[in-house]
């Protein structure tokens, strides 16, 4: 009989993953949003389920009969969801980001004799499981994870589209950004380091320093030199940093004629329209990963390069392809029974199981999503 | 005895205005703010009045014992104000740069046998007079003015402080901007065609499309190019054409979380107060006019130029000083006979009197405000 899944979320990384999950288990798929539904027309086997998932008690009920839980909601309900996945006592793979520190329910899910792997998407995710390999092979001294998820098609002026939840998005923008620098934390102001950088078959793009290392800082710690940034096309990170000095992301209610709103919802407002990847518009996701360090006593250094581009075939964006497809290698890795400890695990400690990270890479080139390995 | 002045509106120019006549005339300001008034500490000639001039029939009642009134309101109260003063029989110079066309007025003005200038401060204002004056002894062919008022100090993002009403200054954001070619009216956006220009002793400043000629439309069908464009530091203007992109200047009710709220309003509510121009804070105000056309059968150019800065004796700002200084030039003009046209007149007509822009440079060069004329 086969393995039945239920993946919580059906936004455009949560439908990719029961679809691509749908090939193989007995897939169930949930959210508030009917219309999101739209996207099975071509896969019948997946079954709907209209569900609150804001609603932890209806998300206990709904996945009681499961196998394997996938994690795919906005990451403002990440966590509550994940701790009511663990008291369920069910397996889980999340990618849903949440703000909150997951490792903190590690505790619970030990507790439950459950197997929860977090933060298991592209970034974080692939990042991770590629450094939790070398660090179990080498001495490593740097890790610099630079990626970016942007549209084919630049429209003035942002040249973004929200490729993940919108919210979550300007998150990246005011959260403060830490990295790992000879063995210390620095934090910097989100949108800050700003860097060109040339990428061949794409030309420039610019980084900046975003809060991406999560994990990594509490169970790297051997590493001296560690930082995430985000790429984009070149110069937009400006128009955020005016947007955000002049208070427009701000939480912080102001009166306007006699009522009181938060600038960040007039913002969300209207913004996001403008930030939505239409129907058909086409994305690329890129990531450049470099891990320096010694090897059997010499210096060694390696290069990950990942290019993907939208699926004109399938419709399916790259993010939710490089995204997805990690956390669904994730899935059947634990199926099959590749990663068995119990508790919740940053995708680092998947990488460090000895075959995991060419299980991971040859699930994701099946689906045509190959890293460059030099 | 003395002729009695009241000055409505005791804002930055207002105040200014209110202080300059203070020296010859028996004056009086009115304000609904009471902390206006503090300006006048060290002039107690000066009658103090708090009244709601947004209220016309409060208008109409305190200018009544008035000989001359002053027009110093925020554009969007500059219609109905000057509306009710030629009710009331009184002659008026105005400065509000109201968004309605004042000429409209005209004929009412003129069955109230009242005088009125209209847009009488330094653009619109002393560009007006000036080209009045040559288009009565050449053939103007093009009228060009450039013209800023900007902080000498310039704060990322928008250096930029608002030395008139703050609404008014989103206003020329959002107007379309018209402008004159070879006698055809010209439409565009505001704040496009953006130009580098370098000023001696400024450096480069940036001008842009703003619906600057207002009554030279009207008046001037005979010239065949005309135009006005703003100064700006290089750059900011791109933020601004982001927000006015993004929604942020819309006048349009949105939803956000249950309450309506105009994006305007709350634009407004975050940039006014960045945007304020502190005690002390010193700004400059830039205008360079060139007019060319045929006189006495010869090919002739003239250029006004001008570069006034804040006055530190007594803290009055510079833009408060061109502008309101033009105002009480042709104040002092019509009260000594200079102008006696009845009706609604734009400044180009007062410009057309044969002696007036002599006698409203001189007054100006009087208090420091010196155009260099080439």
């Amino acid at each position: 009989m086969k393995n039945k899944i239920i993946v919580l979320g059906a936004g455009l990384v949560g439908s990719a993953i029961a679809i691509d999950l749908s090939k193989n288990y007995d897939v169930t798929s949930v959210d508030l949003n009917i219309e999101s539904f739209s996207k099975f027309k071509n896969y019948q086997n997946i079954t709907i389920v209209q569900a609150d998932l804001c609603n932890t008690n209806s998300v206990k009920s709904v996945i009681k009969d499961f196998d394997l839980v996938i994690g795919a909601v906005p990451g403002f309900m990440g966590y509550q969801t994940m701790k009511a996945v663990i008291e369920s006592g069910k397996n889980m793979v999340d990618i849903s980001f949440m703000p909150e520190d997951f490792l903190e329910l590690d505790g619970l899910a030990k507790k439950h004799k459950v197997i929860v792997v977090a933060d298991c998407g592209v970034a974080p995710g692939m990042g991770n499981i590629i450094l939790g390999y070398h660090n179990e092979n080498m001495q490593v001294k740097t890790y610099e994870c630079l990626v970016g998820g942007l549209p084919v098609i630049r429209e003035w002026p942002y040249e973004y589209k929200a490729v993940f939840s919108p919210i979550d998005v300007i998150e990246e923008y005011t959260r403060p950004a830490r990295y790992i620098q000879n063995h210390e934390m620095i934090t910097k102001e989100a949108l800050s380091d700003t860097e060109l950088i040339h990428f061949d078959g794409i030309g420039t793009l610019e980084s900046w320093n975003s809060d991406g290392l999560r994990s990594l800082m509490q169970t790297m710690k051997n590493i001296p030199d560690m930082i995430e940034k985000t790429l984009r096309y070149p110069g937009c990170v400006e128009y955020l940093r005016v947007l955000r000095e002049s208070g427009f992301f701000s939480y912080d209610e102001i009166e306007v004629n006699g009522t009181k709103v938060r600038p960040i919802d007039v913002t969300a407002k209207l913004l996001f329209p403008k930030w939505k990847l239409k129907e058909g518009e086409e994305d690329f996701t890129i990531m450049r990963i470099v891990i320096e360090g010694i090897e059997n006593g010499e210096p060694k250094k390696y290069q990950y390069y990942l290019l993907d581009k939208f699926d004109r075939e399938t419709n399916i964006i790259s993010m939710a392809r490089t995204t997805g497809y990690t956390c669904t290698a994730v899935s059947n890795l634990i199926l099959d029974g590749g990663f068995s400890t119990t508790g919740v695990s940053a995708p680092e400690t998947v990488g460090m199981g000895k075959d995991n990270l060419t299980y991971v890479l040859k699930y994701l080139a099946e689906r045509g999503v190959k890293y460059k390995i030099s």
